[in-house]
C-alpha cells in the first residue's frame, strides 16, 4: 500500500506495447553484470552499456545477464530490439506492479515473481519484483535493485563449478535463480513465526494496544506474502508442464522440488493467517475481560458503600423521637453494624466468586 | 443500487426477442461516429442517421462504428436488420443491466462489459455498460454516453498509424478497445487504494462515525467492481479460446496480456475487500475501546467520592455521644483523612494501571 | 418453512413409484386447458376430464396441456398411463417439494422449477412449483395453481402468431415458458432491492428493532430464492447440452439467453445476501452505539452530582469547630463554588469530546 | 460424540485384515433372516446359524440375507469365507464407525451408509450403520440392530409382488433398501424443521438460556446429519456410474431418483445450518438488547434521584445564614421543586426516546 | 510452532542438492535395523554401520531397513550413493519440516509423512516425520526417533508370517507401514474427542479462563493435525494411481482402504474444528452473560438504595417548619415506608424477571 510516485494509471491512454516504467524508482544507477560460462570456463564482467552484452547472444555457452534497475526503459528497449523480444513483454518488465506469472513466447519464456525481504529500514516485510527471460542458452534477469543479493551463492557455484553446475543448461540456471528466491521466503516466514510466538505469549497475560498493532501489521504482511506466493505456485506448475525445448526433462525434477517448497510456504502462510485471525479474537476478548474485571471491582466498591451511606443518612435525620440517639453506645454500635454489613457483603461476593 | 426509472421487470410478459431499453436514459441525443481505415488511409465522420453507416459494410477496410446512447431502440433495430443480427443480441444491447459476457454468433461476436469511473458529480464509483459487435472487418461499439471518453487515444493511434495500428485487423481494434476499458480500472483502484490508506491512518487515532460511512461506501463500491470484473475475466478467457476466424492467433498474445491485467485487478479488489472488512472490525473495536476508557474514568471518579460522601454522612449524624464532634481539630483532621483516602485510591488505581 | 399439511415423510414405507401428493393443497378444483397449434391455426379449449386431451397426442401439431392443481393424483396417473410415462416421474409431479431439476427420459424430458411471487396476502416471497413434460410435439405443464398467471402473454403470442411463434417447435414453447418464469424473478428481485435501499437509508439514522425483523425476513427470502435459482442454472445448463432430438439447435441460442439471465439473478441474489449480512452488522453496531451514547450521558450527569452531593454532605456535619458555618456569606459562596465545579467538569468533558 | 465402549484405536497394532468389532454393542443376540424369491414365489425364514443361509448361494433366485448385530465377528468371518469375500471388507462390516462409501470388488459391491433416527430414549438424533453386499443374485444387509425397522414395507412388497417387485433383480432390491433409508431422513429433517420454527418464534419475543441449548443441540445434530449425507451422495453417484454387470441400466433411473433425494436432503441440511447459525446471532443480540434495556432503566432511575439527593443534602447543611430555613413554606416548596425536576427529567428522557 | 534449533533458513545460499539436517536433533545415536525376508525365512539384525546393509540390495528377498535418526547426514549420503538415489531426495530426508508428499523417481518412490502422538512430557500433540523409499524389493524407512514404536506389531507379523505376510511384496510392506501410522491417528483423535466432550460439559455450567486456554490448545493441535492429514490424503491417492511396477494391482485395494481412513480422519478433524470454533463463541457468550448477570444484581442493589438514601437525606434537612419531625411515630413510620418501597421495587424487578 506504499504511496507510489509513478502509478499504473499513467499508462491509461497509451496504445498497447508502450514501455513505461511503473513503480518507485529505487536507485539511480542501473547495474549490468554478465556471466558467460560453459564446461570449460567462466567469463564475468560488469558492463556500462547494454550493447556490450550483445556479443554473447550468438555463442554456444550459457549467458546470464543480470540488470539491477528497471526504470531506464532505454536499456530494456534496446535489449528487446536486439533480441527480438515481444513489445508486451518489455512493457511488463518495466512495470514493477506485476502479478507473478509465466508467459510462453515459444522461443523464450518470460517469468516474473516477487522477492521477499525484511526492510533494513523499518523491519517491515517488502517485496521486490524480479523478471527472467530464458532462451535456450541465456537467462536475463531484471531486479529493482533495492537491498541484499540472494544470487551471490549462485555466482560462487558457477565460478567453482559446484555440483557440476556448468554442465547444466540455461534452464538449470533459471531453476537455481527461482530456487534462491523461494528459499529466501523461508527466512521471512521463520521471522514471522517467531513474532507470532512472541505475540501469543504476551497476548493472554498482558495485552496492550501495541500488541494489536503488531497483529494488524502481521496480518497485512501475510496478505503481501499471499499475493506473492499463490501465483508463484501456479507459475512453477506451468513451468513444469512447459512443452518447449527450453525446459529439459531432467530439470523438471528440480522444478517439482521448488513446487513442493512453494506449497509448503503457502501452507505456512495459511496457517499463520488462521493463527493471526484467532489472535485478534483472543486480544479483543481478553481486553474486554480485563475491562469488565475492572468495572466489576469498581461497581462492588460502590455497592458496598451504598447501605453504609444510607445508614449514615438515617442517623442524620432530625426526628424528635429517635430512641437510638439517646443510647450510650449508639455511635460505636452503628460502626460495628456497618463493618458487619460490609464484611457480610464481601463474604457474599467472595462466595459467589464475584471477587 | 440506483433507483431505476426503467426496470428490467417491464419486460415481463413480452415474448422473447423484443428490443426494449432498460436502464436510465443518460442523455437525450444519440451520437454516431464512424472511422473507416486500412493501411492506406483513414476516413472519419460523425453521422446523423444510422443508415449513413451502411455503405461501409461491404468494403474490405476496417470499420469502427461508435454509438453513444442505447435508449433509441430504433437505431439498434435498423442496424440489426441491415447486418442480419440475431434479435436476442439486439435485446441485450438495449438492456444496460447486463452481466459482462461474450456470445459467439459464428459470424460475429457479441461482447458486453462495464466501464468504471468516478462520477464527477458525487465522487462515487459508477459503471457504464459498453457493448461490442465484432465481425471480420468491423467493430460496432455501444456506450450509454455518460461521461468521459477513454477511446480518444485509440482514435489518435488510428489517425497516426501508431505502432502500425492500421495494418492489424478488426480483432486488434477490439482488443485495443477492451484494453482501454480495463486500463481505466487501474485509475479507479489506485484512487480507492489511497482512500483506504487515508482511512487506515485515521482509524486507530481518531475514528469517527463518518469514517464508518466511508468504509461502508468503499465496501459497496468494491461489490460493484467485483460484479464487473469477475465475469470480465471469464469473458476474456472465452475470447482467447475462441475458435472462429474472427480472432486471429497473433492477437491472442495481446488478449493474454489483458487477461493478466484482469487477474491483477481481481487480486487487488479481493485484497481491498479483505482490508476493508478488517477495517470495520478495527473501527468497532477501537470505538468500543474509546467508550470503555471514558466509562472507566467516570466510574473511577464516582468510586473515589463514594467513601468521602459516606464519611461526610457519618459526621452529619445526630447521636448524642459522638466524641469526634468535641475534638478541637476534628474537622480539619477529617479533611486530611479524606484527602489521604482519595490519594490512596488514586495510587492504587494507578498501580493497577486502571488509569 | 411453512407448516405443511401433507409431508414428505408420509411416503416412508411406500414402495418406489407410488404417486402421492405431497405439499399443501392450494385449491380444490383442478383446471385443465389445452392449446393445440401449428402454422395454420390454433385450437384452444378448457376441458373437464383429462381424457379429453388424449386425442391430441397423435397429431402433428404442437399441443400444450396446462394443468393447475397437482393434488388429484388420479389425473396424473391416467395421463401417465396413456402417454407411457415413467412412474418415478409421475411421483415427482405430485411432490411439490422438489428441487429444480431436469430428467432426460430419452423420449421426453421432465423439468421441474420454482415460480417466485410476492404473496398478495402478507407480502412475503413464496414459491410455487411448476413441472414440464416435453416431447417432440407436446408440452404438458403442471402448476400448483395458487395466484397469478405469468403464461397469459404466451397464450396471446400463440393466438396472434407473434414473431412467427407457431412455426417454432415444442422446444421453443418450453423455452418460452421457462423464460416467462425466469423473467418473473426480476420483478421480485427489484422489489427486494428497493426494500434493501429503504432499510439502508433508515439503518444509520434511525435503527429500530422492526428494522432488524425486516432484515431477517429479507435474509430468509434470499435463502428461498437461492434454493430456487442455483439448481435452476444447472437445469438450464443441462438442457442446453441435451443431445436428444427434442431440443433443436436453433433453440439453444435462446436457452443460452435464459442461462445468462439466471446467472444474473444468482449474481444479484449473492450481492443482496452480502449486503443484508453487512446490514445486520451495521444495525448491531449502530444500536450498540446509540445505547452507549445514552449510558455515557447518564453516567456524566451522575458524575457531575458526585462532588456536589459530597460537599453538601460535608456542610451537614455536626463538628463543633467548623469555621465556615459562621461566615456571613458561607452559604452563597458554597453555591458559587458548586456551580464552578459543575462548569469545570462540563468544560473538561466537552474538551475531551465526551459530550 | 457418544462415549464409546469399544474404540477404533484398539485396532492399532493389529495387522491389516483383522476383523474386530468396533463400536457400541447395541444388543446381545444376532438376528438372521433370509428371504429368497423369484417370479414364482417367496421363501422366508429366520435362521439361528449363519450356515443355514449358505444353501441359497448357488440358486438362480434372488436371496436377501438380513443380519441384525455385527458384534459377533464369527458370523461375519464364516460368511466371508464361504462367499470368498475380501478380508478388508469383513473388517469394514464389523467397524460401525465407517464413513458412508461404496467399494467395488468386481464380483460384488460393498456399500456402507447411515440410518438416521430420533432416539426413543432422549429424542436426540442418532445414526445406525447399515452395510450391504450385493452380487448378481444376492443382497446381504448388516444392521447394528438398535431400534425400528424401515425395511418391513419392502418385505411386504416382496411377499405381495407389489409393482412386479419380484421380477426385478438384486440391484433393484439394493436400490429399494437404500431408498427406504434415504426416505427415513426426510422424517428426521421435518422434525428438525418444526423445532427450528418453534425456536424462531420464541427467539425474538422471549429468549431463554434453554433456547440457546436447543440451538446448540440442533447445530450438533446437523453436523451428524451432514457427515452422513454428504458422502452418501458421492456413494450413490458412484453406484450410478458403476460399470459392472451387477447394476443394470434400467435400475440407474431409480438410482438417479435417490440421488436427487440426497441432493434435496443436503440442500435442506445446509439451509438449516444457515438458519441455525443466524439464530445464534439473533439470540445473542436480543439477549444483549434485553440486558441493555434493563441497565438503561436502572441507570435512569439512579440518575433521577441524583439531583434530588443532592438537594436534600443541601438543605441538611448547618450554615448559620441560610434564608430558606426561615421561609414559612420552604419545605413544601422544596418538595414541589423536586417533583418538578423529576418530571422534567422524565419528560426529557421520554422525548429523547430513552424510555 | 516449536522454537527450532536448526532452521530451514540455514539452507539459503546453498546450491540445490545439498543434504543438510533441518529440525531439532531428537536423539544422539542413530539406530539402524534390517529385516530381510521371503516366503522361506526371516533374517533380522541391528547394524552399527550403514555399509552392513548394502549386501541386501541385490538379493531377491524383501529388505526393510529402518533408520531412527536423520541428523547424521553422512549415513544418508552413503546410502544414497550406494543405491544411486537422487540428491534432491536425500536433501528431503534430512529436512524434517517437509509437507507429506509422494515423489516418483521411476525406479523407486519417495514418501514422506507425519506420525502423530501425544508427547509423554506435556501431553501436547506432536508430530514426527517418517520417510520411506520403496523399490521393487526394498523399503527404507527413516524416523526422527523420538518416542514410541508403532512398527513393532509389523515386525511380529513378519516373524510369524501372519496372514501370509511374507508372500506379499515390498509394496505390501510399504502399505502396512503407512497403515500403522494412519491407525495411530485414531488414538490421538479419540483422545481429543474426549477432551472436547469434557470441555463441552464444563462450558455452559462453569466456564473458566483455563477452559479458554484448553480450547485454544485444541484449536492449535487441530491445525497441526490438519496440516499432516490433508496432504496425506493426496499422497495416498497419488500412490493408488501410481503406474510404475512398484505398486502392484492387488495392493491397491489395500491402499483404497487407507485412503478411506484418511478421509474419515479428515472428516473428524473438520468436525472437531467446527465444534471447537463454536465452543469459543459459547465460552465468550456465557462469560459475558455471567458478567452481565453480576452487573445487573449490583446495579439493582444500588437502585434500591437510591430512594432510601434520598428519603434519609430529606429528613435530615433543617427547615424550621417540617411537620413530620413533630409526629410521635414519624421515625418508625418512615422505616415502614422505606421497607415498603424496597419491597415494592423488589417485587417489580422480580415480576419483570430482572432478578
Amino acid at each position: 500500500m506504499k504511496r507510489l510516485a509513478y502509478k499504473r494509471s499513467k499508462k491509461s491512454g497509451l496504445p498497447p506495447g508502450s514501455t513505461v516504467h511503473i513503480g518507485e524508482k529505487k536507485s539511480d544507477v542501473v547495474k549490468i553484470a554478465v556471466i558467460d560460462y560453459d564446461e570449460n570456463g567462466v567469463q564475468e564482467k560488469a558492463v556500462q552499456r547494454i550493447e556490450e552484452c550483445f556479443a554473447f547472444r550468438d555463442r554456444q555457452s550459457i549467458t546470464w545477464i543480470n540488470i539491477e534497475g528497471v526504470h531506464d526503459t532505454d536499456i530494456i528497449t534496446k535489449l528487446g530490439e536486439y533480441y527480438g523480444f515481444h513489445p508486451l513483454m518489455l512493457e511488463d518488465i518495466a512495470n514493477t506492479q506485476q502479478r507473478p506469472k509465466m508467459d510462453d513466447y515459444a522461443e523464450y519464456l518470460y517469468i516474473v515473481l516477487k522477492m521477499i525481504f525484511k526492510s533494513s529500514l523499518n523491519d517491515i516485510v517488502k517485496t521486490e519484483q524480479v523478471s527472467f527471460i530464458t532462451g535456450l542458452n541465456f537467462v536475463i534477469s531484471f531486479q529493482e535493485g533495492v537491498e541484499g543479493d540472494v544470487f551471490e551463492p549462485l555466482r560462487e557455484a558457477i565460478r567453482n563449478n559446484k555440483n557440476r553446475f556448468r554442465v547444466m543448461g540455461a534452464d538449470y540456471l533459471l531453476y537455481s535463480l527461482i530456487d534462491a528466491i523461494v528459499d529466501s521466503y523461508f527466512g521471512v516466514l521463520e521471522n514471522m513465526g517467531e513474532e507470532i510466538e512472541t505475540v501469543e505469549d504476551v497476548l493472554i497475560l498482558n495485552p496492550e494496544s501495541q500488541t494489536l498493532e503488531t497483529i494488524h501489521r502481521l496480518k497485512r504482511e501475510l496478505i503481501t506474502l499471499r499475493k506473492a506466493v499463490w501465483p508463484l505456485r501456479e507459475l512453477i506448475n506451468k513451468l513444469q508442464r512447459n512443452e518447449t525445448s527450453i525446459i529439459k526433462d531432467h530439470t523438471k525434477v528440480y522444478l517439482r522440488d521448488v513446487y513442493d517448497h512453494t506449497i509448503q510456504i503457502i501452507d505456512t502462510v495459511e496457517t499463520y493467517r488462521d493463527m493471526v485471525s484467532g489472535m485478534i479474537d483472543i486480544y479483543l476478548s481478553s481486553a474486554s475481560n480485563r475491562m469488565n474485571a475492572i468495572m466489576k471491582v469498581l461497581k462492588i466498591i460502590a455497592t458496598i458503600f451504598m447501605p453504609l451511606t444510607f445508614l449514615a443518612g438515617v442517623y442524620g435525620m432530625n426526628f424528635k423521637h429517635m430512641p437510638e440517639y439517646e443510647w450510650q453506645y449508639g455511635y460505636p454500635l452503628l460502626w460495628l453494624f456497618m463493618i458487619a454489613i460490609s464484611g457480610a457483603m464481601l463474604y457474599f461476593f467472595r462466595r459467589k466468586k464475584w471477587i
